[in-house]
């Protein structure tokens, strides 16, 4: 039987999410959800946001992929009430807080929910996890180069900014300390470079807001460039990523021994989809487990997302 | 409460183990159990293989140090019977067999088992099987440069051959191709260089029985350097690895991504230790919690290694 599922949001991920279920014979697409008139180009159904109650018994799984901080983090305490629940919720300072609440709502309702589960937070996670498990070092990670969903809203919440974006670019000199173990406290391990688009006569104020912006730009290599919108907006088509994780670490006295992972991908949105999907699996098990609480990916053995028959092949062929 | 851990087997593996144990205060080592006379630097206590049975209450797990070959597979039934045990068992095309018979063991008597839990397999199995659960394609993992213990043998057991090790190096032409998902049938993956102490007559057949013999050098690119035994002895003393594992993917028809992991260590057998040792903590969880069953490191999430401080760590630094 097909797992039945429903998407909450239609922007980038939301899109790229749909066009990973759709080639997927495991999966039934039953509607998305948008707070937004939207048109699928695939004909999924698409229903509003407020509607999603009465799928109740109609959906397994809800995919969350509406932003981080505008939309998850309010629609999940709603939607967990309800469904199973996946979201690649990337707002670190936040994640601790929100698991425990909705790790209470999945209790009071019989949901599962799994969180943060991306390429990072998520893939990335695990990796780090897994090296820290290892080592007992903190591995160090490097994005980009990248757009920074982040770093980009804080360029164009600057007051005057008709539109902006940022990129996230590794400072190689920090890479190549991380990778030997010998980071400077206080070396930035990016830079951050700007495209604006403003009023020419307000330039010289947003770059100094921007590079003023605490958290996000204050103290960082920030370098900021001016051009037209319709630059913008081809740039911001560019979707894709890297991520970079070094961890260095001693096995003794005398012996070093150093973990590196690294990904890159063509799609930011695409490859976040993908790892959202597969984690379908290892929900409905642990639905039908009854283990209802709210997971994070370092919970979920590699061999919940496997087939019995792909796990078969893992053995035979990758263990 | 510390957990009391014997050893069995007491080579390369066995001593980097023990030393992982005695730096570690959660453990305490009660003792190493070998057929042969041997001494502990750290003045462990030893004990003849045979007596191990009397240990049966006094040892919460068993980390099985021998051979894949000679020792694990003919040990680990009989220690499974009375005890939960970790092992790094790295024959590929007998692993299923091995822990089908050692589950039916585990299930009987009440014991809880891991096996195949070094680095290659163990660390880089959960990388591989990550990588092919989220991309749905095989990765290309290469060796090297380092000493095969299985390669080595395979020289030494050639008629005349005093003694000889195997260097395993990845060929570059290779990685390059598998970085960008060319790889060509037929190929060799590595180049293998051995070292070969014989008599001077007897080099020319020696080197021709080498390189024929079958799965492990006939059709690769095989070279055969004859040296004195003492440098083979020398030769022998560097015990550092790497590991390259490389996954090429496409996330549709346009868009490509890569994931690739990598590891180098100064000692083979410290590092296998290191993850062996780390995973005591989840075996001793799959104890208490009755799951009497032979596990493979895929079967255990990365939360079940960690502590619930380590956990906390994890969630507000790493994930």
């Amino acid at each position: 039987m097909k797992i039945r599922v429903g998407i909450v949001g239609y922007g980038n991920l939301g899109k790229a999410v749909e066009e990973e279920i759709l080639k997927n014979k495991n999966f039934k697409l039953i509607a998305i959800f948008s707070r937004r008139v939207v048109v699928s180009k695939f004909n999924s159904v698409i229903e509003p946001y407020d509607v999603c109650i009465n799928y109740k018994d109609k959906i397994d799984i809800m995919i969350m992929c509406g932003g981080s901080a505008n939309d998850v983090e309010i629609q999940l305490p709603e939607i967990a009430k309800f469904f199973n629940t996946i979201n690649s919720f990337d707002i670190h300072s936040k994640l601790e807080e929100l698991i425990g609440r909705i790790d209470k709502i999945n209790k009071e309702n019989k949901t599962v929910s799994l969180s943060a589960c991306g390429w990072d937070p998520g893939l990335f996670s695990i990796i780090r996890g897994l090296m820290f498990a290892i080592s007992g070092e903190t591995p160090t990670t490097f994005w980009g180069k990248g757009i920074s969903m982040g770093h980009s809203d804080a360029v164009r919440n600057v007051d005057g900014v008709i539109d902006g974006l940022q990129f996230t670019i590794p400072n190689k000199e920090a890479v190549s300390l991380a990778k030997k173990g010998k980071i400077i406290e206080g070396l930035a391990l990016h830079n951050r470079r700007c495209y604006v688009a403003c009023d020419k006569n307000k330039k010289k104020i947003i770059e100094s807001q921007i590079k003023n912006i605490p958290n996000y730009f204050k103290g960082q290599p920030t370098f900021v460039e001016f051009v037209p919108s319709a630059n913008i907006s081809k740039l911001k088509c560019n979707m894709s990523h890297k991520g970079l994780i070094v961890a260095p670490f001693r096995l003794s006295v005398k012996n070093k021994a150093y973990m590196e992972f690294s990904a890159k991908m063509d799609s930011n949105p695409a490859f976040t989809a993908k790892i959202m999907v597969r984690f379908i699996f290892a929900v409905i098990k642990l639905k039908k487990e009854e283990r209802f609480e709210a997971f994070l990916p370092m919970d979920i053995p590699l061999s919940s997302l496997l087939s019995k028959s792909e796990r078969e092949f893992v053995i035979k062929n990758l263990c």
